[in-house]
Parts: C-alpha cells; structure tokens; sequence
C-alpha cells in the first residue's frame, strides 16, 4: 500500500475568542493543520480525524527531507488505506494546549508577551471539539461525513456527535471510554505527580528558566507505556530477558545493581528519555486532565443513555481484548446506550494481543472493519 | 478476637559472615524480630512469618504505649486466629536492607563508621532466607512447623522450602508468584526510576545531605497503590468522585486545575506523603530489585516443574481472584509444577473484590482457609 507521500501542515489563526469550559477564553488562537485528499464539490466526503494524548495534526505521510517523520496514523489513512484518501478529505488538526504548533503553554500570551506556561486556561475534549468546529467552518465544511478518533481521540469524536448532531454523518470510536475510571485516573495523577514535584517545573514557568522538567516526563512517560501495553504482549517482547552491562546484547546473569539489567527496563528507559525529548510536560499535564474531566454523562447523573439521547450519528465502536486500559466492557457500555435510543451502530471486538496500543498498529482484522465501514460511509457521499 | 496484646521486639546480632548471592558478603548484622506465643519442648510448633515490600517484623499485637501501631498481619496471627498463637511460636522478622532495625542502608558500615547508603550490597530473597535460618539457629529451632508469607513474603516460603527442604513441613504461600512478570518489573522499574532522579538521592547517600528523596518515594509509592488495588474496588471505593478544594467534603463541579479534584488523588497523594515520610529509598530499591530477581526457575532454564524436584513440604498456596499484581494463573502455576512431583498441596483461589491487598484484610473465607490448613499442622505437632 503506498503511503500518501509528502505532506506539509498549515498554520490557521483564528481571531474570535474561544470561550472554554473552565469559564477562561482564548482572545485568539493558532491551529496547526494537515490535510490529505480533496475536498469534493459538495464539501460533503471531509473527515476529521482527532489525536490522542502525544500525537499530532501529523497522521498520515511524511515531511519534505524527513522521511522517517511518518504520521502517526499512516498505516489507516492514505490511498488506498482504510480511510482512503483518494475517496475522503482528511483533516489532522493539533489540539489547543498541545505542543506541536497550535496555541498551548509554550506559546505568547498576547497580555504579557511571555509563554503562557501555568497561565495556559485548563481545556476540555469539548473545548477541542469547539475549536475544530470553529475550524471545519473556516474549510467551508458544514459536516463532516465521519469523524473519527482512538483514545482521547475517541472522546471527541463521541464529544462531536454529542454537541454537534447535525454536522457529523459518523462517529468512529476506537479503544476509549465514555469516562475514566477511578484507575485510569490515578495513573494519570502518578504521572502528574512525577512532572509536579520536579524541581525542574518551576511551577510551569520552567521555560523562563531554560530547563524541562525531563525526570518528571520520563517516569510519567514510562507509567503511560506500561498502561498501553497488555501484560501478554509485554511478555512476549521482553519476558525476564536480561540486557548486557552498557551493551547492545543480551547476558545470562543478573549483576546485581539499580542500572538496566532487564530488557524491559532498557525499553522504558528509552522510552522515557525520548518522550522527554519531545514533549512538553505542561501539555502533559493539560491533556490528561483533559481525559480525567472527560464524562458526557456527569451533567445527566451518570447517566449515559440519557447523556446520549440527542446524538444523530450513526457509530462504529472498536475495542481490543486485550486493552486494559479501555478495556471492551468499556466500549461495550457506550453500544449499550447507543442501543437504548435505537441508534446504528455498529461493535467490533478485536481479538488482538497488543492492548491499548492495538489501535494504532497495522492488524488486518481491525483494519478490515474499519475500511468496510468507511466504503459504505462512501456509497452514502456518492449517493 | 482478642489481639496479642503489647509485644516488644528485639534486636539480635549475628558475627558470622553472610555470604550473599551477588558475591559480596555481610560481615555482621543485626536482625530486628518478634516473637508470639511459646516454643513447646520439642521445639516442633515454630512458624516463620515472611514481610513483603514495606512491612517488618511487627507482625502482631501493638507496642506499650502505642495503641495505633498495630502489626500488619495482626488480624492473622493471635490468639485463637488463622494462625493461632496459643498453639504455635510465631516469629516476625525484619529482612536486611530493610530500615526498620535489620541491618540496611541506613546502618553504620563498620568499615567507614558511615551509614551504607548506596554501598549497601543488593540482596535476594535467597538471601534473605539464609539470614532467616540463621535466625532459626539461634532459637534452637531445626525445623519450621510452617513457613508463610504473601506477597514477597509468599517468595521467601517459597524459596525456604527449596533451599532448606529439611528445616519446614509446611509452606503457605498466599497472593505470590514464582517469579514476576515484565510487567511487574516495568513498574518497580518505574517506581525505581522516581527515586533515582530525584535531586535529593544524592546517589543514595541523602543521609549525609540531611535529606530524603520524598518526591520519588512518594511517586513510587503511588504506583506501588494502583497496582495493589484492583479496577472494581477503586471504581467502588473512590469512583469519579470530587473533593472540595482545600477542605474534608464532597463537591459536585469540576475546579479546573492540577490540584487534588478527584478523591482517588487525595487518597493517593496521602498514601505517598505518609510513606515517604517513614520508608527510606535506599531499601525501597533494594526490595523492589529483590522482587525482580526472585526465580526459583532461572538455574533450571525456566523449568519451574524442574526447580521444584528437591522440595518437600506440604504446601497451601492462596490466591485472589481479583489480584491482577500476582494473579491467580501465577499461583496455579505453581500448583501444577508442584503436582507434577505428586507434592501434597492445597490450593483455595478466594472470589475477593480488594485485588492485591487482600492477603491482608480480614476476609472470612480466606481466613478460614488458612485457620482450617493451620489445625492440620496443629494435629501433626501434637502427635
């Protein structure tokens, strides 16, 4: 399958305030932008496609001179693919308060001329799903055929069909949840913890200080990636293997210290150290708080059929057997109130070993679903 | 049930040299132990109580003077409980590189007149149960009419009923595994990680700093949390609950911001501050790495079926249906490889909501298991 090639993202400004949940506004933002495909004359065949926690606007294909810069979702969306751009236009757009380009805590508050840092307003999926309305209406584009997300990135597109009936013809939603639980919460608040209590934090005015708080992120980072995937498949990778003292091998016996002795800990390791990298830890800290607030059913006592009543969209839900982050029963519970009203939808259970991650690997018994589902999406637009 | 009433410890020296597993060796140590109940004549009703991570050798009963402190295992071990202490001599004992009076980090070298601190050699629940027989040497005691623990506590049974199958008649292993999974050790590593890159480890010497690495403790702590409860109980016990900023109360809105918001933080947060201020790092490490070595398997290339052959005890091995740290696969895991030599072994694999921590709490049925398995042993020393 050949990738969508070389794509490069767009910087869209936005000049009417955004009032969020929180009660804060946003006088104006920047939104970083891809899109792949074209849009049809009757603006009908556009998809948005939302991120999760550490993604990007950057799904599918590469940029020009960087060819290993893959998009995070290429194996899904490009000619040919599931989500077939020589069919769809697709939208990848960065998240407010993420750190790849749009408006977020590394950016200049217009009121000090300094990066908002701490001051950065605490935003919502619904607060996501307000700017990229706000940013479907800048492409002329009055609904979308589908809008599709894995993860957080399921959130929005629920949040979408919740908040925005009548412009979302779909809502594909792969591996979330309708709301944290209690668990998933306490990860994330482990995580928070490790960036909080860094000294390098400096309350989140770290980049005055010309430091990251990088030991906060890499152990917040390193809990996140035990959480994506399942215990099987982590015993399938690294087992009990043992890793060669400042090698690249691998060694018969322990050596008795606190330095990299299992593979799995070289992994972590490596992990940790190249999200930290990356990532900026005040965007770690808005997007989990993010997923934390997330529950359409608070405002209805809990309750998720009478949270989803007004939705109009018809539904694809994919979950993973081995996902125990989120896990199916999860999933399952959202088709149930879907059912409650009578609505389409339509439930794949993937029996796949790679949990949470499983959604963003290339697995033909996930992908199959999802392209069957996109073809008829198709035939709706055509028709 | 009456409680054991007002138990004092002891502290008990050893000059022998401890030649350990990594090839270093303990010149001396102490061993900080508690004892209940009597050891008859014939030395025959002694049964060795093994702690896990943050435990100690105050098993039962509380201290004159300090009513609060009671021992972890006290709802256990008692008069006329599980393991009734009017018929059995029960001993608890502090593990070396523990910090609760044994020999560990904290200690003084007698080759520097320093606190070891990092110079602290690594040790093994092997190890560790050398210390144990030792100990049993010094009370006259050849044979353990039972050897038990949970959790690392289940490992040292374990390991005692293969390293000195003639010294214990019965092993009662209860929450445990014979070895821990990659994911197991990618969370002690992360726990690891907190502690490591904490500003104030001081690369374990934060004894002469006159600091601690609180803000690691506490992070690895609250991973030690998650991991100890399971999904259901935490759904149950915090929910998505909302704390009211600052104050004890219940609140309905969300406050939009990184402090405590969710109850299922306060509890974690509190949970981390408490432990940080009385566990010391230096052995967190220490007992986290033991953990992670322990497998029995690894001589006979992860043939536990082939571990097993010299062992002898009769053996009740204990596992909770909602524990997914240890659970209950790992256990019958055991129980195969145990039945494959024809070993006398019961196992009660107990329907309990509280995941991990349920080897602690009192629950009839898994009490009365235990109680049950105890009057067996009782009946045998008595004959």
């Amino acid at each position: 399958m050949e990738s969508i090639g070389i794509v490069a993202p767009q910087l869209m400004h936005f000049t009417e305030p955004l009032a969020l949940q929180s009660g804060a506004a946003l006088a104006g933002y920047d939104l970083m932008v891809e899109t792949y495909g074209t849009l049809n004359a009757a603006r009908s065949n556009a998809v948005l496609v939302c991120h999760a926690l550490n993604a990007s606007h950057h799904v599918a294909g590469v940029y020009a001179g960087e060819p290993k810069n893959v998009g995070w979702w290429d194996n899904m969306v490009g000619p040919g693919k599931p989500l077939d751009t020589n069919r769809f236009f697709v939208i990848g757009v960065n998240n407010l308060g993420s750190c790849f380009g749009s408006t977020g805590p590394m950016s200049l508050d217009p009121a000090t001329g300094k990066p908002y840092g701490a001051r950065f307003p605490v935003v919502t999926v619904e607060d996501w799903v307000n700017a990229q309305a706000r940013l479907a209406d800048a492409f002329g584009i009055e609904r979308f055929a589908a809008v599709m997300g894995g993860s957080l990135g399921g959130m929005q597109a629920l949040a979408w069909s919740l908040m925005y009936p009548d412009r979302i013809g779909h809502c594909i939603v792969v591996a979330s949840t309708p709301k944290l639980s209690a668990q998933n919460i306490a990860f994330n608040e482990v995580a928070r913890s490790a960036i909080l209590s860094d000294p390098d934090f400096h309350g989140g005015d770290y980049y005055a200080h010309g430091v990251k708080p990088k030991r906060g992120l890499r152990v917040a980072r390193m809990i996140g990636h035990i959480t994506y995937l399942s215990d099987d498949d982590m015993a399938t990778k690294f087992g009990r293997a043992l890793r060669r003292p400042g090698g690249d091998g691998l060694d018969d016996d322990y050596h008795f210290s606190f330095d990299v002795e299992f593979e799995v800990e070289s992994y972590l390791r490596y992990q940790g150290d190249k999200f930290a990298d990356y990532f900026d830890a005040n965007t770690y800290l808005l997007i989990t708080r993010a997923l934390d607030y997330f529950d359409p059913a608070k405002a209805f006592d809990g309750d998720l059929t009478a949270a989803l009543a007004h939705s109009r969209a018809q539904y694809l839900i994919a979950s993973f057997t081995t996902d125990w982050r989120f896990a199916p029963t999860r999933s399952r519970e959202l088709v149930k109130a879907l059912l409650d009203h009578k609505r389409r939808v339509t439930y794949a259970e993937i029996d796949a070993p790679h949990g949470h991650d499983a959604f963003l690997l290339d697995d033909a018994r996930y992908h199959n679903v999802v392209r069957a589902y996109y073809e008829r999406i198709a035939e709706e637009v055509r028709a």
